[in-house]
């Protein structure tokens, strides 16, 4: 079965905002097993749309419509859709007295123009929308099909998944299971580790890359739900084969939702220490719903005064090591467990930029600690492109990386560890310094 | 003139990678005065491909593509789009140099595939790629052009800004000249409010709505750059006259950048104290190069004994209002600015949700405050939408628009104001606790 995806919108056009629909559209009519052929965006002038549809109508056996469903007189694609399909709309009055209900609700009046929006399909039929006032439609003809849904992008994908993707499952009588693997590691690298792997056709396996980590989507069709995912977890197995405990979870938001719920299983608490990632990774942990089972207390550390203050970082090691550094990063995890009486620390500090960075120390360097009992874990981190955010962003998932790993009771990956009772040690910090800055 | 933008790009179809791209090119043809009325992601097969071409050629005037300069097999759309415009490619031994140097610099070796990245147009003319391997290549045959540039984002952009931009400016010789004001508050109020302003042909105004702040794009095409500027500057004036200082800067990256530079500019420095926004206003403040010279310290005091033992809450005030209430809020923004010797501080503590809240303090309830000197300015902000991220990125987003104001010299709006002598007196607090919670 082949698609395309047609978005209708001026504001499209103009770049006022981003299509993330076509995006949403294909990886779900990917995992169904449909071929996206072509994704459009047009305006709503109607012959050129008229045109537009009786072309792509030949090309391929379904057409994804989003948008153009409103109720001013520039909305024409439902009527013009409905023609070429050799299709009439009639006036539903339920439709109506749902958009009669959401004015009233409001505090607004209806306008002429509203009843647009309740005019549904003779031959096909509506798609209820439970989340906004304007029904879908489906149009059917020949063996090719049309379905139109709002441009919303919440109301698109809550039609999506209440009513389109079960008609198009129930279309090619089978059953789908789809999982997310979530992978520590770069880009480029892992890429290519598991290429073979996304060659499959059933089940597929699709990469999608973030910063610092990427997301692998398996999904399975099978004649019914368990097959399908029997399939889906076999598959899952290669990949946990290729990659061992660099697949990090399944079905989650991101890294620190298997922090916190790591932490949280393990019974842990967790402290933050950050300097150049100022309250990004505070911020991550707390973006998870019940974060403060686990989380407190965050210190933004920015200036040397407030890693003194704040975390009890010596002053004199940060004269002695430069502020940037293993040494300071140790004490600032340290001092932040202390001072926050957690069981974690991650602490962070180093030169986002633009500004600063030498020879020694180029913009890019980052030190990270990672405290837990009377050990903290450093690790250098160098980000390459003299790029702020991504700076900033690679600081937060390795520190966030280095907490996973503590709190599953494992060694964080390129560490050197130092003892609590030897922070304060000339020789052991400048052992940890030298060794961190050969790096 | 029209244009039609072209993403090619099997990876795309797949949804696993968002385009960008082509909104920024419709941001950017728009400004120039360019009407495009089509953007399309197709594969990168060739016959289709070749119809495709062939089509939009017809249709307007020229075709923008990005995507598909890559060395593999897959990688057809310049020998292709070639053909399409009476063209042949031939091999430039100065692009070969660059991509073998390149290969080297990176210890890889080049394929015979490469080899294709070298090939140039023989009637039209390359367009030199500054950041990356593939140039990009210009298409001409009658009075209809195609340009193509990488996929890659921040290649495209450059190879937009450095050489197509110009190429289309010195066309159709006239100069442009943009601004962009950033103005606070919601989108449907502000976009009914300013939309007799977005007709206008030249200068063109375009919003872009974002959370709890719109971007105005003015731009203007004149004979000469100076004549280009006065006309923005006097269509920008329309903006302001009509929303006053809710237009709170130009040019900048978001609202952030403003209270940075203007706390700056003031010689005044800012502390933070967070509670459901857990860390994102320091982050949203720290992602400004040089936020150091005027902050130092954070607290994300997520748990009652941090707001405690970080910023001096009283517990019991804790106990007496709820942590979150305009108490809290008042005394948390004393104590930071005192903790951290801060000029300035902010302060929130709300329910993000989705847990918790009740019929007096639903999800979505939030209280912030501001204090400078020995007066602190207390709001309420209720967000309806039951949405974490929408909750904590308003309440972030609020907290900085009060920072703004303190640092202006001028009352945050909506606020009622305790002084700090009275922060610890019930009469004044009860005062505080029940005028805002009856908002």
């Amino acid at each position: 079965m082949t698609a395309e995806i047609i978005s209708v919108g001026t504001e499209l056009l103009l770049g006022n905002i981003l299509n993330t629909n076509a995006q949403y559209l294909s990886r779900e009519l990917a995992a169904l097993g449909i071929t996206v052929r072509r994704q459009s965006t047009i305006g709503d002038n109607h012959d050129r749309l008229a045109d537009f549809v009786n072309e792509a109508k030949q090309r391929c056996d379904l057409l994804v419509f989003t948008g153009g469903l409103g109720p001013t007189a520039d909305d024409l694609t439902k009527e013009t859709v409905a023609a070429c399909f050799g299709d009439t709309l009639t006036f539903d009055s339920d439709e109506w007295q749902k958009i009669v209900d959401f004015f009233t609700r409001t505090g607004r009046e209806t306008t002429p123009n509203n009843r647009k929006q309740a005019m549904v399909p003779v031959r096909g039929h509506k798609v209820v929308n439970h989340h906004g006032t304007a029904p879908g439609a489906w149009f059917e003809q020949d063996g090719h099909c049309a379905v139109l849904m709002p441009g919303v992008p919440h109301e698109m994908k809550a039609m999506w998944e209440e009513s389109v993707r079960p008609l198009l499952l129930a279309r090619q009588s089978c059953a789908l299971h789809s999982l997310t693997l979530r992978v520590l590691g770069g880009e480029s690298n892992l890429e290519y580790r598991v290429r073979p792997l996304l060659e499959n056709l059933n089940p597929t396996a699709a990469i999608y890359c973030k910063t610092g980590e990427c997301e692998i989507r398996i999904t399975a069709r099978a004649q019914n739900d368990t097959e399908a995912q029997t399939m889906c977890r076999a598959y899952a197995k290669k990949f946990y084969d290729l990659l061992g405990d660099a697949v990090y979870d399944e079905d989650v938001a991101g890294l620190e939702e298997t922090v916190v719920h790591t932490l949280r299983s393990n019974g842990l608490t967790i402290a933050t220490a950050e300097s150049c990632t100022g309250g990004m990774i505070a911020q991550r942990l707390t973006n998870v719903s019940g974060a403060s089972e686990v989380f407190g207390y965050g210190f933004v550390t920015y200036w040397e005064q407030a890693k003194a203050k704040l975390v009890g970082v010596d002053p004199a090691v940060i004269a002695q090591y430069n502020v940037v550094s293993a040494p300071v990063a140790a004490q600032m995890a340290l001092g932040a467990a202390k001072a926050a009486g957690a069981d974690i620390a991650v602490s962070v500090t180093g030169l986002a930029g633009p500004g600063g960075g030498d020879a020694v120390r180029p913009v890019g360097t980052v030190y990270l600690g990672a405290a837990r009992g009377d050990k903290v874990y450093v690790k250098k981190l160098f980000v390459s492109r003299p790029d702020r955010a991504l700076i900033r962003a690679r600081a937060a998932q390795t520190a966030l990386e280095m907490a996973l790993r503590l709190a599953q009771g494992k060694t964080p990956a390129g560490t050197q560890v130092l003892t609590e009772s030897a922070q304060h040690d000339p020789a052991a910090l400048t052992a940890l310094d030298e060794t961190l800055r050969a790096e």
